[in-house]
């Protein structure tokens, strides 16, 4: 089944990962190590495979593709020698992305979004497509009264209200166009009300948010652990230090305080209750790419004895990032494929923060997605 | 259902603590944290309540319960104010403990040791035994033909010869006793096939071995995070440091062997390769109960990303062993009631090396152990 | 020579944490661990020997001594069996403690504050006294005219102006009773140019500011190891989490950012030029009064290859000043003894932002006070 | 001052990183981070200028010097693109490398290596040579009656007897041959009686021993820290993880006793005491270069407080090594022109187990080499 996968973002860092990694996977180049769909288990769910999956997609910068995986080469964030061996079909790539457009109104936007939408499903003759937003965080919009139905919604967009954050209008431009979505990023993205009606309307699927790829990881692990064993955790606090172009789009505050809200809510979730402390997150330039994550957690065990447990992550980011973004491509294409439409929860394993009401342990969260794929096929 | 739990060192760190939490939850002065069998999940199974257990116990040493348990409330192991709250019954409880029985032969051994757990059960009306062992670690011993059967091993012991390990010979005289057996240590204990066979003809359940209360215990839950998301492992290595009796006896390298494998055997069955790197256990007498360890993974990611995650784990091994002791004894006084005999591997949950083959993670370890624990009861 | 030390803050956990010190140590019932002035290189000074010292105090806070003392003791700050064995004296010590003054105005309210100095002193004897803050640190004040002369101030304060913040109020009543003044604290002290005037007028030394007693020491330390060895620092980011009283003054955003500049220092002065990374304050109650504080350091070796090193401090911050405050007793005494008058910048090896210029390496530091220490016995 | 540095071990991995770097400082495309000598306070020393050093050695491998380069390249040790810049050169740098001599007895093979030496010297009309052992390390040697004077050894190897360990037959060689001798590996170099016969009697200096580049660097900065606080250091224990030759020579638990021994000497020179614990060295392949190590520190504080600091150390020791390999060759030649003989203990800035009597925290020796240098230069 020939699918599509359009980034929001598609000269980033994860999304140029995403794209060396899916050229070199079709060119057989490297071992598919990082990409869960790859996994036993997902065998008999008849996903796309490399040579019938197509990117293309959005940004509003203008870095050639070939040159941004050139820097991420010499950074260690993709191996060089692949970026050389792929530096033709790096090149030829640029013809599936386009500049971000930007109309008279957000309805005229959406509008050139779903045209471009289109025109590449039809250009590579696609049975569907997804478009995953990987481009940088947002900060929480204002409430708006659009947001709550889709009527209400319309009608604003026709009157030329620009009431959208861009995360949702890329959705709602997705949407329209019958294309699958999925927010890797804790924007707002299909999160709204209105949304959801469009996405049912539409009978196309969506998922999300917040990819799910270093200290949160760690924790959805951890977190069951304390759980498990009857442990009262009683703090939980943690630094991430961070460079490259997520983190300085972090140093700016309401940014940080939509992905810090995200990375706690895991702890609630799974301990039932939420302990002292708070994640932080600093930018720090000369970090870059390698993010470095220190967690200290403290609990109580029989009769109150106080004991602690430390980690320190160390992960490359984009790396972390840019097989889920494949791995999601292919499960909500197969989705659509199936017929699925509105909220993916099943896909909460991928999430800090996902839809619906599912369990944040990791464990739980695997036993879902694996039942959910397997229900696919059928 | 009055049920006994028998410790073979009971006067040791382990086994006070878990003597202390007793008498304390008995006497509702503090909550059940640490305690497994105490989460909701639990409830249906209509285990022993705390006013339903009586601990007894075997020692070499000598030292009264209430002087050990006085050492452990300075040492922070146990809260000061708890032992002497409950001093009167800490010294009551001499009562019901036997110093380890040593005949003239391992026969006579394990008859005299039989005779004490069959006075214990009948002093106290109780339905039924468990014998657990928490003595310090034994080294692996010498293979014996008298092993693998339990004819042979009846032939061997009638002669007078000596060829079980301690840990082997409590197994024995349990068994012959009518009680289920747990070994919480990395020793033989019941892990022969004569001791089987024995196990399976007297009707009695038993478990082991090696209690998950620390770095392996996070090994448990981080090493499923790697393989489910098909990141590899590429090295695993850790340094436990720790003082008290247990490190002690750690220093004794053939003990320090045992405990080791068991330590590693973890990772292999999780991820289904062994990486490099191994664990290293060392004594160092000021850290005393309070141990600490430290492991460095480092595993590749997509397109072959190295990268790394570090965790130190402070945690005190008696607290942390001593609530499990409890759940142990309630779940396998529970088991034997429900007529199961032989090994019994849904407590794989509990153990660094558990019996059967079973899942080598945490979560599906916790999903095997409830659906056991349900079963019980109907 | 009998000597007085002077406590603002006479009730807090630093301040209790060194009294019950001074009388353990009095008494022989410890060694002086955590004193420097025990060192053998100040056996020459000739300092006050701790049968010769005399501890009293401020605070607004009423809490009994000896109940603070044993809340110490709960919390693993003091060991319980030396506040029990010194109960009668911790009592007896109330004597010597006074509610902080407040006259109606600033001006009266110095002199209420030198009147119960004067009186300490003549009561017990004392050859000299110091006052030394422990109180909780100040936001930093406003600016204002009268801070420049000495003789402005004194106009302003007759004027009936509240022109002082709280610390400096201490450091002008002190030095117009003729006492020493040493701030353990951030705060301003007496560090205004109108109160360098008036000590230098009284004849009385002063020392501070912010005492160096955990990730700030380790600072001092490794920062140099770059240095001399040529390792260009890229980063240094850190993050203290503490409980405690200190902890949670920390919480109020501008006493934090007093602090974190004071951290901060170290490193520009060390290295010669600014890292990359903030040092974090984080209050998180359940951490008590043992502060774990974990920084990571990037750094450049040859030909630009990138390293780091990590460190953990967990220390009870309360049991590193506490020495450190008797110590700087001594030695501010003994100064004053010698005719010293206005800022020791030799006591920067104490200090997180010393007095004066000064090398910021704890070695060169120490250097300098064993030099000091030397001079003040001819 | 034309200058040689003759390295045993030339094509090892310090060695080519010592090699590339010179030649780059040489051509300018880099900065000197790393240098020691290079900080202002050797300005006056009056070393040789990068255009003044010659590099050549020995080695028992064949790899050529470029393909090694470039292996450190790939593996992040240097920059791929200087080795590419320097390509030329490096390849170049083969005409003054040598097959380690091995002649019937190692009388004769002395008379070979020493012939070399001053082939070198003449072709390139040094002024001075120094010999750097920077192979890997040796076990200790069975003690033998000819090390304990010259003309014993003489006439034992005279008799054909091979009787030196192959560091103490380079160091024998150099001195024959009027050259300085510094050892940066723990292994016997030129630590016998006789040897210091000869170097004395040759009138050359020589220098040692293992050089001091991270995880004792480190502790030679924190134990001092712990001295001059007064803190007692209850438990020090460490495990270094590395890969890449010299961690697979130090698999051998002979030449990891030699290491091992080297790494604790600092702690009880600096403290007066040996704290309890130990610093395990563990080869782990996967590391590779970059060396892990993890250190935990117990210490009690006022009134038996205890505390805790960890710190990890993520280090590539080529990086860490080369430059002073450069730094002690420039520094030995220097003392040699200025008719120095015998050891060098000025040098224990570079060493963890250095020659002499001297202080082993960092800052004093800091202090010493600094006069040392300033000294050479009158």
């Amino acid at each position: 089944m020939r699918t599509g996968i359009w980034l929001i973002g598609a000269r980033g860092s994860v999304a140029v990962t995403a794209t060396v990694g899916a050229f070199a996977l079709r060119a057989r180049l490297v071992e598919p190590t990082g990409c869960v769909t790859e996994l036993p288990e997902f065998g008999p769910a008849g996903l796309a495979g490399w040579s019938e999956l197509v990117i293309g997609g959005h940004d509003v910068v203008t870095t050639p593709v070939l040159k941004k995986a050139e820097a991420l080469g010499a950074a260690g964030v993709v191996p060089a020698r692949l970026v050389a061996a792929l530096a033709g079909e790096l090149a030829a790539h640029e013809d599936d992305l386009r500049p971000l457009p930007a109309g008279g109104t957000q309805a005229e936007t959406a509008e050139l979004i779903a045209a471009d939408l289109t025109a590449f499903r039809e250009v590579h003759d696609l049975a569907t497509v997804v478009v995953i937003n990987v481009s940088t965080t947002e900060p929480a919009p204002q409430p708006h009264p659009a947001f709550a139905d889709l009527a209400a919604l319309r009608a604003a967009l026709a009157s030329g209200d620009a009431v959208l954050p861009p995360s949702a209008l890329g959705a709602y431009a997705a949407f329209t166009a019958g294309c699958g979505y999925v927010d890797f990023t804790p924007s707002t993205g299909a999160r709204l009300p209105a949304l959801h009606e469009l996405a049912v309307e539409a009978g196309v699927p969506y998922g999300g948010n917040d990819g799910k790829t270093g200290e949160t990881l760690v924790k959805s692990v951890l977190a069951p652990m304390f759980a498990l064993r009857n442990l009262r955790v009683n703090t939980w606090s943690g630094l991430n230090l961070l460079g490259g172009g997520d983190g300085a789009n972090l140093a700016d505050p309401a940014a940080n305080a939509a992905k810090v809200a995200s990375k706690q809510r895991v702890l609630s979730d799974v301990l039932g209750y939420q302990p002292q402390g708070t994640s932080r997150i600093d930018y720090v330039e000369d970090i870059g790419d390698f993010k470095t994550a220190w967690d200290l957690v403290t609990f109580s065990g029989f009769l109150g004895t106080g004991m602690r447990v430390e980690f320190t992550w160390h992960g490359c980011d984009s790396a972390l990032a840019a097989p889920l973004v494949l791995d999601l491509g292919r499960l909500t294409a197969a989705a659509h494929h199936a017929r699925r439409s509105g909220p993916l929860p099943e896909l909460a394993f991928f999430f800090k923060d996902p839809l619906g009401c599912t369990s944040a342990g990791l464990s739980d969260q695997w036993a879902t997605l694996v039942a959910f794929a397997s229900g696919l096929s059928t």
